[in-house]
């Protein structure tokens, strides 16, 4: 009998955030690649574009003028998904066709005034700005909204459409799929295990090592056991904490460290501005905050559909689509390579 | 208090195969787009490659030559996520460390010897001989493994690496995620309804007729109520029908002709060769072949990315990966619009 190699033996890994099993296949990595090639990201962008509507001082599609902020900005998006005053569809339905009201807000927020900056090119300490203002927002929005997704879309590989460094934030009026599910699994985990899922995980993978990329007395950054994407990683705080807004002044340091670190790592890891969807998931609010949530700890997730260089990257489509999500290396290999990097950014690093 | 539209209003809509939901705001549809556009596909594929390992006689990367097939053509994949003989990677896990044996066999089948042709460019006759061998493989592969996935992903922005018209089949020994919760949906519905969910499905939209692309006398293609992709569709038999096989000549012959009228309107929406991922789902096989399947209904998914042009799609990214998913114009919008298309193909058609 063939003893278990998981970088050689295809086989299923349960993530217990969704319910459901990743196929590992890291054998696969050896397939030669013929298809669709990404356009490298555009290199040069200029600190300041006039007809950027992102820029200070310029004028947005609402006819809407930008203050000239010099830190972070945050406005309402002129195209939202969510506006709080949609009507109701109704109810007395088919079981077949049912709908619901859907009722939010949409908000952008600018991370820096210059266009020519990333997160892990700004200092620490515009870092933190960024993570107040989550903080307030989050806190904000939470009075009323039971869900407030706050994620970042960066690159164009990403469907973003604007280079300037910026994230979004809608706020809903009800808990969409993805928490849903999430809440559900950490509160069945807890009722059973007695401490939250995430925080039980964090203290297994900071003995195990083998998935860590990054971590500080406050912090951990892995690749989770049942990562999907190549590069996927999760950054969990090592304390029990429900919401972003938790966070104390120590803790919002060394996270904006720690977010320096992660994502200065995955620029260096094929030296391009590494493009990824991430958000926050944190205990839910609105009528939520005053339930017991004590089985939430609050994440980030950070997906990068990244796989083989700067411009080839893993498909999710046919048989992830209807099946199942298929990796093609493991996600020990994915932390390994992300923890050897250099902490140095290949843009700032000297020859 | 204003009257609801779904075109203006934004709302929820239930999926009852995945027991979720899409946020539908047709009223963004308006926004400007300045991000990432495609490169359109490659226009000039030759109907003969030397170097295309698809092509008949060729040599394949794993010595192989293909034989001089002059209809379909089927073969183990080279370089296969699943293999047959993996050694399991043990039980007695922590919770949170899961994993479990996968085994199984990937198959590529050729849909014809030329590679520049595609289903909607081919011959009825032409299509019922991929259908039969569908069934075939289904039938073969079925005695052992619980799910066989026919799928086709179509186009590079799909991640189809060749352009010679090909589906896969991946078998394997466990029930992947996705016919995992569709399984459990249309198992409560039964129970509860006493009729299978997609029969059911079926009649009620050849009566409202509002998300109908195309119909004949024995298949329905709509637009589904709960889409999430801009022009997704679901390819439904109007009889109760478990599983490929059990297809009549009758039923290969209109399957054939309703996949031609489809994916014939699918390329004139934008004059483009429209790019999708695709694929079958019908009633589990290997052991659940002999249990009451009954409310299971065969059908076929198609999951099309673009979505302004055939350049421009629609990203399923941050909201959507860290939320729920969410559409830019109504199903009954994007059914009317492919409705409407002309049933001659743009490349055949006289001026
Ligand atoms: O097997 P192919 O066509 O090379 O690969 C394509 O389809 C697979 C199945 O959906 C995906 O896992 C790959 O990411 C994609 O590039
Ligand atoms: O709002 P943006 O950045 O223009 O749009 C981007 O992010 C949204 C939220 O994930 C997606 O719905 C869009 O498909 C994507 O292009």
């Amino acid at each position: 009998d063939l003893s278990f190699d998981p970088k050689e033996h295809q086989h299923l890994r349960y993530n217990p955030l969704r319910d459901s099993w990743v196929l590992v296949s890291a054998h696969r990595m050896k397939r030669p690649w013929a298809g669709q090639v990404e356009k490298p990201p555009e290199e040069h962008i200029p600190r300041y574009d006039p007809r950027n509507p992102l820029c200070p001082g310029n004028t947005r599609a609402s006819g809407e003028v930008n203050p000239s902020y010099d830190s972070t900005f945050v406005f309402e998006n002129d195209f939202p998904a969510l506006q709080p005053d949609a009507p109701d569809p109704g109810s007395d339905q088919h079981p077949l066709f049912q709908s619901k009201a859907a009722r939010g807000v949409c908000k952008v927020m600018c991370f820096h005034p210059w266009s020519d900056v990333t997160l892990p090119l700004m200092k620490k300490e515009e870092i933190i700005k960024v993570i107040d203002k989550w903080a307030e927002i989050l806190e904000e929005l939470g009075v009323t909204y039971p869900w407030v997704q706050i994620f970042e879309n960066k690159g164009a590989m990403m469907g973003c459409s604007n280079p300037h460094p910026h994230c979004q934030v809608w706020a809903s009026s009800f808990l969409p799929n993805e928490p849903a599910v999430s809440d559900r699994c950490q509160r069945a985990y807890y009722q059973k295990n007695g401490e939250p899922l995430l925080v039980q995980y964090a203290k297994q993978e900071a003995e195990k090592k083998e998935r860590v990329v990054v971590e500080n007395s406050d912090w951990l950054v892995v690749v989770p056991y049942w990562a999907m994407w190549p590069y996927q990683t999760l950054l969990l705080p090592r304390r029990h904490i429900l919401r972003i807004n938790e966070l104390t002044g120590e803790e919002r340091d060394s996270l904006a460290a720690i977010m320096k670190q992660l994502l200065t790592k995955y620029d260096n890891l094929f030296e391009v501005s590494f493009p990824y969807s991430m958000g926050w998931h944190g205990a839910p609010t609105g009528p939520h905050l005053k339930e017991d949530n004590s089985h939430w700890q609050l994440h980030a997730h950070y997906y990068p559909p990244l796989l083989r260089s700067a411009t080839v990257k893993k498909f999710m489509v046919g048989y992830e689509m209807l099946a199942q999500e298929q990796r093609d290396l493991t996600p020990e290999q994915a932390a390994e390579k992300l923890r050897n990097l250099p902490e140095e950014h290949y843009k700032t690093r000297e020859n």
